[in-house]
């Protein structure tokens, strides 16, 4: 079965890449680039820096344990990459947040007033809740076994709904920087469909895409990791390599 | 268990009427109510039906057979009333789509230019495909066993994408309407947060928290409607009732 696995993870990849690439050239080549100046430069890396984290980075690291390689590691090892990278794609979102929140003060906007914002911020909350609660109940040594074993459903709901909280947050975030950069300062209005709108309405679909697929790995059962039947009886991080 | 299930429909059922409460509202006090005449009143439909239609009614379709007094039921009737209520939601959902596009040809404005409209009209697409392929596969007699449990699976993984797809849609349609009303014709911008967008933005965000208890109600196994060995075996609409 690890084949089909793998031509799966690989399409992801590609979609990764490919939203990344999107995100990058639409603030390069239609929006002026990026600065830390809280000038509209500085808004650019909003977009950026929350499709990375909260989406890209998030999805690859959701579905760390799914990848048959990493089977032949313990399954420290796999927690601690799960939740450096949900570390480094929460650090992301939060640098994400300030580059919005700077922009704002720099030109006088008030923050969080549209459903975007609102839905937004709830996602970066739940998404830091989600990860201080991962690291209380699955890596300290002091977390119990029931407390690993109730929190596991929970914390693999949450980090679902989680995505789903990120896609829609993405998909009007998009909408709605085209809608006030295209309708407010451009030659061509976003209903005419300049090249610019067309391209960034891609980028809303690879998201949506790349959503659909780690959706889709997390759903197939035979590519879940082998459960390790010793697992809830240990102290994960006394643990010593063998 | 099933006093916790009924609690959690109970919220659910709660949060379905105050989500047909808050769109209704919406668009009767603050956007002048409802015509069929193109103008902008007939737009007004649009919100309403998507909502009612792509995320309440399909939402509680998605559930009807995690009700435990639907268990003492054979299991054709209960498809018969989840593919109703499918079809029910699919018809509203064609007509919120067909107010938006006759509104916009009664005053000139292009069909499907942005994000919003892409992921909606392709969240409609999927759905009917759904629907279809579900009719084929779930309900019509001749229809092989290995066909529908080789669909099944599929059908409950597309069925929640096309939920995620609704909440992303209509999440970024009413961040799009409100900014296009309130930033173009109205006295307070969006930014300055009138009653209106407080009110729609709530609206908002009782959406993303139907669909939440909606994936709540579905990860429980434990609220799994209990298999009929002989399911498979049997032509479900040739069974007569006993």
């Amino acid at each position: 079965m690890s084949h089909i696995f793998y031509f799966f993870y690989g399409l992801l990849l590609c979609l990764s890449l490919l939203c990344e690439v999107f995100v990058v050239t639409w603030n390069l080549h239609w929006r002026g680039g990026f600065a830390w100046d809280r000038s509209l430069l500085h808004f650019n890396w909003h977009p950026v820096l929350m499709v990375s984290g909260l989406v890209i980075l998030y999805g690859n690291a959701a579905i760390v344990y799914r990848i048959p390689f990493t089977w032949k590691q313990r399954k420290l090892v796999c927690k601690l990459v799960h939740a450096g990278m949900m570390f480094v794609a929460l650090l992301l979102s939060m640098l994400g947040l300030s580059a919005v929140f700077d922009f704002h003060q720099g030109v006088n906007i008030p923050n969080l007033y549209s459903v975007h914002s609102w839905v937004g911020i709830s996602t970066v909350f739940l998404f830091s809740s989600q990860w201080i609660l991962g690291l209380v109940g699955f890596l300290l040594p002091c977390s119990p076994p029931w407390i690993r074993s109730s929190l596991k459903p929970v914390h693999i709901w949450m980090g679902k709904m989680i995505l789903i909280f990120s896609l829609a947050s993405c998909i009007s975030g998009i909408n709605e920087k085209l809608l006030l950069t295209l309708n407010g300062m451009s030659a061509a209005m976003y209903s005419e469909l300049p090249v610019e709108a067309v391209f960034v309405n891609f980028l809303g679909m690879l998201i949506v895409a790349f959503g659909v697929s780690v959706f889709g790995i997390l759903f197939v059962k035979k590519w879940q990791r082998p459960e390790d039947g010793s697992e809830n009886a240990r102290l994960l991080l006394t643990e010593v390599t063998p």
